[in-house]
């Protein structure tokens, strides 16, 4: 079982869950893959040199020195502090990010009718599973920034949660994969307001009931239309849970699976 | 013959020379290696963050800050965009640092007589050559920013032509490797008025020689030192040329050999 690991700002911003979440992530036994967000760094080196961020639709528009600095700071100084952080806890870490061995190809996104600029979406079928395959069966543990390319020399900024799906569908193929997200919550609560109303198991159709009463929230919805997606696409599970949770067994949080 | 290139500042800053030195790269046949130092990109962002650049005896100090953005941009931007448009030039590139994969272990330089902060000196015997080799001859080509690392978590700002030359010294046991610097000038002088003037070959007792008689200029002697002594160390032959000139057959500079 290939395990895909994906952590956002929450944990990259904040230096003791960080390390805790290292350490727990060095313990996961046999291979994986984690794939990191760029967290509020980039937004602080860009007031810091000058540079405006523009929100369309509370979504960032990525200009040429924007996509600069995402490039900098994620695909360089978080990419960089975790791959030789893990190294210093005996994981055999290799970083890299989309243009790498083109191990994920994407397309600008068209700029109608919003122009969100250097912005890619990930071609999964042109996803280099060799070079991932290669690494992986060699024993390495990559650490993907969100960064990809468009083949035609140009970087384009990508978000996240994508790239750790693309991962996970495109190595679908050649593994069994499970994906993992760390989340800000435990997981998918029966009861917004009580964190331990954790549902430690969904199907496919027991979502569908969920969505129809009401039980989960707007806001998670697309999260989990997405992960049901992915399932579709030939991942075998995949868990929401807190970043502190992955040591556990079974993270604690919540498992999605086809049936 | 595996060609182990070299890059500065000189190319590093100047869009024209490295869209035309990438050309040139990108159309030399047979498995190659590019490592690239960062050029003044970090000195402009350094100052934009309010970092002060500290120097002592005309060498920079990196503190803690000043290894955040030279991780940032050099193993960031400066590799992912040479990635990025190798990739659009048909070039399977593959960037690394030190770190990744734990290609390049270095010691903290020791903090006596002068503390340089946060600087290693690479271990040629701890460099990973089964990592080089797995992807060279995967096809890839290898783009290699001057970041290296502990292997306790700690990364490190190495100098650029110390990482080539360890490149080339470490896979001098499984190919035959060639090291070309690229230079501000054509190659080694005999007349140092005289850009015309370079000298095509030298061999090891020849140099003795050209040192002897003042020939070779001051600033140039460490530099042929390192490159005899990579020679002596396993390298077939080390060439120093303009960046300019990779393309053309012997490249138009000088090459140094033992003998």
């Amino acid at each position: 079982m290939l395990k895909v690991v994906k952590i956002g700002g929450n944990v990259v911003d904040n230096p003791e869950k960080l390390t805790s979440f290292l350490e727990d992530f060095a313990a996961l036994e046999g291979p994986k893959v984690l794939v990191h967000g760029g967290g509020k760094i980039a937004t602080t080196i860009s007031k810091a040199l000058g540079i405006e961020t523009q929100m369309i639709e509370g979504r960032r528009v990525t200009d040429a020195q924007t996509l600069d600095v995402v490039t900098m700071v994620y695909a360089g100084l978080v990419n960089k502090k975790i791959v030789a952080r893990l190294q210093g806890l005996r994981v055999n870490a290799f970083g890299l990010c989309g243009a790498d061995g083109s191990l994920m190809p994407s397309l600008k996104r068209i700029p109608n009718p919003i122009d969100f600029g250097y912005v890619g979406d990930p071609i999964v079928e042109r996803f280099s599973v060799s070079t991932a395959q290669m690494l992986i069966d060699s024993g390495y543990t990559l650490v993907v920034a969100p960064i990809t390319h468009a083949g035609t020399g140009m970087l384009l900024n990508t978000n996240a949660d994508t790239v750790a799906q693309t991962v996970a569908v495109a190595l679908s193929g050649v593994y069994e994969v499970e994906l993992v997200y760390c989340f800000e919550k435990k997981g998918v609560l029966s009861d917004i307001n009580d964190e331990y109303s954790v549902i430690p198991r969904i199907t496919l159709p027991e979502y569908e009931l969920l969505k129809k009463s009401g039980v989960v929230v707007a806001g998670m919805i697309p999260k989990l239309d997405n992960a049901f997606k992915a399932i579709a696409s030939g991942v075998k599970s995949v868990v929401i849970c807190g970043s502190d949770a992955i040591a556990a067994p079974g993270y604690g949080g919540t498992k999605l699976v086809g049936e």
